[in-house]
């Protein structure tokens, strides 16, 4: 693991996320630019001494001189977005596959080098978009698909937070800090940290891309210099339309990402929140609740099921779908060290085209909000 | 009252509310084109012969010459669009005032000549936006007022129907057909019928005023000539920004307008078919849920407590909102026959104002989804 | 009207659903036990001074002297228990039909003499339980009688208040007072008042009846004198089990009536306070959410159907609820009077035999709780 | 780990939820009474050969003879309840901390024999009440324990699931194969199964103990040798009432355990399906929405917090509450290791004075639904 030590909020999750299934077992780490907390971090973790690294250069190296059957299989980054890139590419080039936080790199031409060094390499990246692990969000995916709604009209993707609402990045706050701070998160706040999220939802649900769009972004707390919300409207190269809202001073608000799409036939809708029911409603049927791991007639898609842990009534929550990102990378690596085939749900998590295209949309928004043209196309 | 026979939906509306109350009673009608419908139904309203006309100059003119208590004190028209300025300025002009169906026109120039008349004579004019009638949505304006939220950021405005996702226009359905005809409707389909509710509604709950929008309108069904689906970027006189969005082809929706605030210190949520929740966020203390009818130690403001009818928990509908209207404008009547000065309560219904807004904002979407340019300033 | 004076909530609450449907006109009053109140509250409603009575003796004997088209057509009763026998005899005896507010008597006998001369008279009864007026209500009963949910095994009523949480009742709220004195109430309190509605729906939508009960019924509040709470088990004519909960000092609820009923095959649930949505839960399907006014494909039943005013997702509450009653009233007494057949949607109103069940209820919960054994039978 | 071989349920669940916070290693087991299912699920489970054992009294000697820190510390028992006993017995005498499935045992004897070896060894003895490990559970506790409610009048809980609506344990279903078999049940289904959660949970989060009880249970699917469907009227302590219900043949639900409390000054509801929400009614003031993670003015409870990992708006579900169990456990176990006193936030599991309490709430409801006397002392 690179980052993560303690106190770092996505670091401890990608653990419990790591060790939910016992398939993964943290080895060794680079956990903090700070020596002083990367071995104490270590210690916490209770990892050997001989494995805590001062930094993810060391600890690639090393690792790569194990024996086979020693080393690390794979390499999990967590650091904010500026120190994605590097240790990506140096551990992809001595051979690990990489497990990396969203968004992929600090700039879409860094997005682009990595992924064709994965594509050369035939390595596997795994790019953490929580939000596709849901198995509810499987399911809605499963049924687009199958054309169950006809064709799509209409993406409506909402992902309203709070929690900047004031200047938190001032009190010390080390998530706000980074995450507003453009030598660290790019060129883009908001919308990289969370409207990438939604964006992506929004393609992987409706297996749709977008092609154009209409961005409006703000700065809506003084003194910041990244945008804290913003509004942009969509189009998808079937012609569907749809809305893309991201911000993060919606006072109040904790992490509702919320989804919803509609076709011929009618439309679904799914929430992070209550992340364990999908609606489904029908231009002329009562609207449906579907549920994981109950037994209907006829049964969820088996991306859904294989996305469930426990039976009906059991609710899952976002430490499962983080989960199921590194069950998924974990159970198509092992295939391949095996030489098994994958199975398709195996290979459905988040990687590095998926990257590319949150890097192209960071850069897509943030021009067409500079312009003064209506319509950005969206191009890579 | 103009319109309204049998099988008409919003006519039946209009009776109900205006008869909850026991306030009003509804005298004579020209109910139809049809000579025949509007016998019939004058019949079945038990309206007596000699007060059931043919058409509305008829009424007007017979009306006009009765004694003073014998004759109406106000008509209700809930005619299609096209047929709301010749009636509502012939009322005008004969003494009577108005309530009226919205948007109030048929075109932009229409409203201005109705508001200019209604200013003239001093006659009241209600416009039927029937949704700032529930007492939750009053005490969701009343807080913002307050300054409870601080200064409002971001207003999210969305009015999702499914109602037209087929081509139900074809199929004799009569709501259908005048709604997408644009020699009835005017030149906006979906954003005129519901469109200018939700931008009636944002303006009312947030107390600001739309002054630029980027709008993206679209005829989903294919054989259709009006727009029956539509997103727009709103901005508004403090700074705040926005959303709304409007759709008659979002499959398996029925009705439910929802409207989101956010400013400085927290937020509020309204759903028109929950209507009788005011969910309130705050920044840092546990989401509140305001409900009518309930003796809290802070009370509801008396805008609330004035449009609320049932205890806690014995739930109001739209009939009650719609209701509200016509009981203010009748009590505001009352007061100003009897020489009482109405409370602002009695006075709190939408008026001409809106309905010129209510125009523009056709008159403006409309021109800003032609445009290339992504902003159009709100004109009047 | 006898009773329903000013400030008196449900005698608001029957004109305002009397008048609903412009089927009805509230034509005389003996509105309040006080002359000058009378008086008063006979000038606000528009009463014409020569139809204001002081007393309901005078009132009904007044108007069955009067002609045939002048007179009224029927009486509705809203005050409080003690004084319902009285005024609804006299009027079966004078010929007119009754609107009677529940629980229909202050004693069982009292009830069982009222059915009598409604039975005898051919005159008919309607008595006031709100609740079995909501369409939803009715779809509900109409699933259960067709046998969507196979046999019925367990119904489960809950009706949690908290208004009473203190003693009220001594601050001169006039409706705790007289809620809580044996004397004008009656055997119970909160079993009398909103427990006898609980039975009544649990009876109503299940098509069961109870046989036999366990009750435990409590004073919370020390100082009171009726029970202000209780449970009751319940057991019912085809085998199925129940519970029956009903509470006035469940602290912070308002008017959550709850119930949920459960077959082979599955179970619906259906609450006051959100009255446009019925779940209907199945063994192996997903949850459905049926709603009024939509036209799905197989529609809904006929009784829904008919107690429905508005289209879908434009909600209709309490008032509406309350208003079927006096308009299914109204059709059925316009039928029986134009010699026409009421049909079976106007007939379905509750009655006589509800009413006697009602008391019965109360009788027998009363005996229950004080009883020893655990099961009491339901007996008449 | 005695018991969860391959295709056990709630085996699998304790695994997960061991594994998760990084703090316990699964080293050996008796997964299976079948010894090709023990070796094959040991293979699965990624055990060494030599710590697979073929059955529980084997795994406790050999292990106990290991060196201190090469052998567990503590053993967890997921078999059904017949086979609680024995190897908790063991495990004691062995030495070894247990971590056990609920219900406790067979019989309260056993259960009460075990609590005092436990009480004897000072060994510790964590009973999975899953449902007292969620973080809203605790703040609804803590919120009691302060007297935010004032003395607590009524207790509902209530425990519908449809799974056994019909006979599956006749289909090979093997978890209702056990669960209605009295020799491996005990002697209640239902009760014992899910009432006791029930149970627990009223009386954990009441801070109350039941005194008395008076029980309706049934047999509701014939063929069915144990109750699959209970009533059952509370007393407490306190002098408050309450109503527990459980049912297993709720067709169409599936896990959805709630409970409400109600005091002098408001109550709270939490429901197991919509974990993340503390619903809290005041009497005077709106309804408030707890949440885990988010930062109020006025914190969480420090049991609340300390049970939470993710920032608000990041849904735990039944995992994270199983593993705070876990957590719990081996944090107290490992203060008590490192001779530091575990906090009080540590010790908060459920333990032999539950699983005792538990296991005669079974033998009193089942002993009061065979009385004719209303109710029976709850005894021990």
């Amino acid at each position: 693991m690179v980052g993560g030590g303690k106190n770092a909020f996505i670091g401890a999750v990608h653990r419990i996320a790591a060790h939910m299934d016992g398939l993964i077992e943290l080895s060794c780490g680079a956990l903090s630019a700070s020596a002083e907390n990367a071995v104490e971090s270590g210690k916490m973790l209770f990892l050997p001494e001989d494995r805590v690294y001062l930094n993810y250069e060391d600890m690639i190296r090393q690792e790569s001189k194990l024996p086979a059957d020693k080393r690390i299989d794979f390499i999990s980054i967590v650091t904010p977005n500026h120190v994605h890139f590097g240790p990506a590419m140096m551990a992809l080039e001595h051979g690990f596959h990489v497990v990396l936080d969203k968004p992929m790199t600090f700039t879409l031409d860094e997005a682009k080098e990595l992924k064709k060094k994965a594509d050369e390499t035939g390595l596997m990246l795994c790019l953490t978009h929580t939000y596709s692990g849901y198995p509810m969000v499987k399911q809605a995916r499963a049924m687009v698909k199958e054309g169950a709604f006809g064709n799509i009209r209409k993406v409506y993707v909402e992902y309203p937070q709070g929690w900047l609402s004031n200047l938190t990045e001032k009190t010390g706050q080390k998530q706000a800090a980074w995450r507003t701070d453009p030598k660290r998160s790019g060129k883009s706040g908001c919308m990289g940290d969370i409207g990438t999220h939604a964006a992506q939802l929004a393609e992987y649900v409706s297996g749709l891309q977008i092609t154009e769009l209409c961005a409006d972004l703000h700065i809506m707390v003084p003194g910041r210099k990244l945008d804290d919300d913003g509004n942009v409207l969509l189009r998808f190269n079937n012609g569907a339309n749809g809305v893309l809202m991201a911000s993060q001073v919606a006072a109040g608000e904790e992490n509702p990402l919320k989804i919803r799409v509609y076709g011929e036939k009618g439309g679904l809708e799914w929430a992070q929140q209550e992340p364990n029911t999908l609606i489904v409603k029908w231009l002329d049927q009562p609207t449906q609740l579907l549920r994981p791991g109950v037994g209907y007639t006829e049964p969820l898609s088996s991306f859904a099921q294989h996305n469930t842990r426990t039976p009906g009534g059991h609710p899952e929550g976002y430490l499962e779908a983080f989960a199921n990102l590194y069950r998924n990378f974990a159970l198509a690596l092992s295939a391949k060290m095996e030489g098994r085939k994958p199975t398709p749900e195996m290979l459905d998590f988040p990687g590095a085209a998926d990257g590319v295209r949150g890097m192209a949309f960071i850069d897509n928004v943030v021009a067409s909000s500079a312009s003064k043209e209506k319509w950005t196309k969206f191009t890579i």
